[in-house]
């Protein structure tokens, strides 16, 4: 890849222009950061697992036609995408309660889906800014910043609990439990909302349904161990299905 | 007021229980605290002023048939309310986008209500928890915490809207544009929600119409003089109404 061509530089993948094109290059990185980048490390192979599980997981979805910005995997850690303008807002579902959530509300880790019938997974918005340490935003919020429309606003959560619905079920077949994950969108080039960045065990929490492990990037987050062996057990899981 | 009455000392109140009634009695402390009382002062009469400019405003609400908890001053410094379960969500109404709101979102300090006419007022809930620092929540948020009903959050964001209307008309006469305030909420013996707490510059924010000098505990906030020399010229402006 040459550095002309480098659009942006994120904190897990770095994406490359393809001149004359609506595409672009994702190249994940093997960095690994948490805690809005305040703790920092690295191993070798994570950006390749997170691109490969990444692929799986958008192909899925564009088969329950979801729309995505995946168009196809180059290599292991290059994914070839349709160019979008993201929009500023980390949509987060959640079916478990835990991580930021329950210290922020100070309450206890536990199932927000099935406790009582009426009860749904829960939707939050985040506004998409490092320095500010992407704080949650209200629906109101969204209108006041001009981020969104309210149609647009419906549309994010319709398409995240979509989402949440089908990589519930498809995570529940490799033995998975689907706690909670971040998705990003973007516009692409006729202003059609899709989903953009990555789903990987660095944006989703995952753990094992029999034994709870956590098998995601809490086990960097926890010095848990191998980040890089859980993915690839997830990666395992998933291409054995 | 007996010892053995007090029911609750919050940060700018004691209550107190009066026996075998459904009433209380609300007494205003001298106390300013700010930042989630990491700073702290007082100002003799500071708890007086407010107490009467909390009552001339319920007085205008009830007028305009806000139901509010206020029965009537019973002397300087104490008032006579129904007693309520209070509601823990502290409901911030924004006509001018200022304070912790900007800095949290990184914005300008702005007009929200005028610079479009699609623009309304913005309405925030946060979770009345000092240990927390009332972190701000969302309707989805209330509902999993079971705080209030659906129907209930659009009771509260309909009462604050109509206070918000009653009460910018009420200080435009009185020479002030009301930038923000927060209300508190409870239910009364027969589970109807009415408006509770104080209404006062500690927790509305008052700026002058012509001078837009600072009129409420941001004075106290920013170290800018005399909190009970603003509060009595406020009082005094709305007593000349």
């Amino acid at each position: 890849m040459q550095s002309q061509n480098l659009l942006y530089e994120g904190k897990g993948k770095r994406l490359y222009k393809i001149d004359n094109t609506d595409t672009l290059l994702s190249v994940f990185k093997d960095d690994l950061t948490a805690f809005n980048a305040q703790k920092k490390s690295s191993e070798k192979g994570k950006g390749s697992l997170n691109c490969q599980i990444s692929s799986q997981i958008f192909k899925i979805l564009e088969s329950k036609n979801i729309k995505t910005h995946f168009i196809q995997t180059l290599n292991d850690n290059t994914m070839l995408c349709k160019k979008v303008q993201i929009i500023p807002i980390e949509v987060v579902v959640r079916n478990i309660a835990t991580g930021s959530l329950i210290k922020r509300l100070g309450i206890a880790e536990s199932l927000i889906i099935k406790d009582t019938p009426l009860r749904q997974p829960l939707v939050e918005f985040y506004y998409k800014d490092d320095a500010l340490g992407d704080p949650i935003i209200t629906d109101s919020h969204c209108l006041m910043m001009n981020l969104i429309t309210s149609e647009e606003i419906k549309i994010l959560k319709t398409i995240a609990l979509q989402v949440n619905e089908i990589l519930q079920e498809y995570f529940d077949r490799a033995g998975l439990n689907l706690i909670d994950f971040k998705l990003e969108f973007g516009r692409d080039k006729d202003n059609t909302i899709i989903l953009a960045d990555e789903i990987s065990p660095d944006s989703c929490r995952l753990w094992d349904k029999v034994t709870h492990k956590k098998m995601d990037k809490d086990i960097f987050r926890q010095n848990l161990g191998s980040v890089t062996s859980a993915y690839k057990e997830v990666l395992e899981r998933l291409n054995n299905l």
